[in-house]
């Protein structure tokens, strides 16, 4: 994943190169690599040609970085590390922190339209592809989470509010990221709502645990300072019901992730690997 | 274009709301078109079938408009008024201005790829439509074109560095605009060519003319205060060669714009009335 992100991150040395190079800077900072990853998983589980879809992967992790890179920014969370190292305005400015975010969500539809993915995928496929993506992106699905999440900081807020910013804002993508990655492999229509069902129970389950780590991390493990959430007065689920019930509440999802995955042999491995990493990191 | 752009726009009732409505307040603030127009009159100039294009072009406009509330922003060029009315920051903050911009570009993608265009137009030329304009929006186009305008601010700058401005901010979006409706419309490769040749002249033409007119524009009539370039120490075209040279310039790419068009017949009417729009705005 590392060095396929290095090689198609696009570069240039025009009196551009700040933008490409703000973009490298956060991309390339590390990160889980979590999207990515459940794409390849995903085609891997219906057996698909998972190796040409590395362009497909690398767009999900652009997406994901131009949202931290937004979020950072001063009229947002004004956050001034990320995954251990200074936000992208601390080390460009506000600015072209801005374009570096435009640009990789930009870049992430580049590389889904990209000659690569043109040749390795049917054209109908593809463009259902960049459909289901956009919208988990935009406003029906990221983007909404997120404006809903900066509208209710410091506000009380009820449980179906906290469940809505949830499922947008971080479950969207994540439970995309499978769904593409069973399209583009070629997955058969029960085969995809399974794993459609497995990404949102699973995007839940991750929100839920990073919110708890939020409390209980370890900063240097988890590259970001802790208790950031109630500084902010973040409505998260175990600010709302306690740790015990966030834990209770993650391991019925992670269950209900596996057991959307019970018809699936071998090669969903990986994607249960992943959904029990994914509960893991809170111990 | 308004009641396409009316009906297309998302709406949502959600806690998510404000953000839509926010894209929906400057896309609505009014605006030449240029860029739909353009698509529509790129098809028509091959013979397309250009009433099914009218989401590809609202994906022009929703792009553009995202540029200019991103543009706007404090940290960008902090303006204040935009198409006559007060910027997206100034009335609904930072923090939504951003992710209205945000949603208005990912939107973009959405209407390229939506069930509309899918079921419109062959899904290969589609891919490769968004292909190009994804290229044309991003850091090897437009936004590379900010980057470097944001960049050179206040800094002396020679005529290879404004013409890369020119070709990239502007310029990109716009060539782009005629040469989608081209490929959308089924061209054959000489065409295609020509149109993008077009397109590429209007569009510098488009800048110089833009440039002169916050020289000696109307207020009233452009819709923003005049003299913000000169405020902000912008490189233009008539500041780095004079109002004179500007002018001959723009009569010199209107005439390449309408000589790349000397094979097509009065379908590509559209087309030429544009280019000489474009020039007389500065009468």
């Amino acid at each position: 994943m590392e060095s396929t992100l290095d090689r198609l991150l696009p570069t240039i040395s025009a009196p551009s190169a700040p933008v490409t190079e703000a973009m490298r800077y956060s991309i390339m900072a590390g990160g889980k690599r979590v999207r990515p990853i459940l794409l390849m998983a995903g085609s891997d589980a219906v057996g698909g040609n998972t190796e040409k879809l590395l362009p497909a992967a690398c767009a999900l992790e652009c997406l994901h970085t131009y949202s931290l890179i937004h979020d950072d920014l001063p009229a947002m969370d004004n956050d001034d590390l990320r995954r251990g190292i200074p936000t992208c305005h601390k080390v460009y400015g506000e600015a072209i922190a801005i374009l570096a975010g435009d640009g990789l969500l930009n870049y992430a539809f580049e590389l889904l339209s990209s000659r690569e993915m043109r040749e390795a995928v049917d054209p109908a496929l593809l463009n259902e592809t960049i459909s289901i993506f956009g919208r988990a992106a935009g406003v029906f699905g990221m983007i909404g989470g997120q404006t809903a999440d900066i509208l209710f900081e410091g506000k009380p807020i009820d449980a179906d509010t906290l469940s809505f910013i949830h499922r947008h804002k971080t479950g969207a993508l994540l439970a995309v990221s499978v769904e593409m990655g069973a399209v583009l492999g070629g997955a058969k229509p029960e085969q995809r709502d399974a794993l459609s069902k497995f990404g949102q129970a699973l995007g839940l389950t991750f929100q839920i645990i990073d919110d708890i780590l939020d409390i209980v991390g370890d900063e240097k493990k988890i590259g970001k300072p802790v208790g950031s959430d109630t500084r902010n007065q973040k409505a998260t689920y175990p600010a709302l019901f306690g740790l015990d019930a966030a834990r209770t509440k993650a391991q019925d999802l992670l269950n209900q992730a596996l057991e959307a995955l019970s018809d699936f042999d071998h090669r969903a491995e990986p994607l249960r690997a992943i959904a029990r990493y994914v509960v893991e990191r809170d111990r």
